[in-house]
């Protein structure tokens, strides 16, 4: 990725690793969630690859929960695995229920990206 | 597109329409670039198809510009066709200049993503 520029096209952030604190690779960001009304990022849509005992799945990071960490190449979460296995369970309409996005934002004690 | 929920994956943004403020076409949105460090979405690059008797190239407009409209599905800019037209020559490595970049919102009238 682009090491001379803090410019990075959402292409490239597609694809890019995720990180815990510890600075394990646990997943890769599937693709970002925008919210319209404000456009600002909202979500990095993480695939979990099976890790954290969890089975390959799609799982949404608040995005403001990532930190881009030039030396990894990659981004870093601030959350803990138990944080992370903990999640409140999604339903499929998870992305239209303000109600789930509130319980997850709170589940994480991150303000929401609507506040 | 998503027309029930707020939250738009940026693969959907990448190829949405660009309106004028008299809500005429004026381009397609190619890709987004983030701000790395602040996590904030920067510029929509513009694909202006040889509109505005330009030549078809990629233009960078500051995301803030841009308006998601639902009726439109897709994104209004406030800015006019001559501020388009007459914003500041790009070099090759102007995403790594913020010198360009000042003079780019300047021109527009915004203040800078970064600020």
């Amino acid at each position: 990725m682009d090491t001379d520029t803090n410019l990075i096209t959402t292409d490239r952030v597609n694809g890019a690793n995720v990180y815990g604190a510890d600075r394990e690779k646990i997943g890769h960001i599937d693709h970002l969630l925008i919210d319209k009304p404000s456009g600002n990022v909202a979500y990095a849509v993480m695939n979990y690859g099976g890790f954290l005992g969890m089975g390959a799945e799609e799982h949404p990071l608040p995005w403001k929960s990532l930190r881009y960490d030039r030396e990894l190449d990659g981004y870093v979460t601030n959350l803990t695995n138990d944080q992370l296995t903990g999640a409140p369970e999604r339903s499929e309409d998870w992305n239209r229920n303000r109600d789930y996005e509130t319980r997850l934002h709170d589940h994480y004690g991150m303000p929401g990206y609507w506040a």
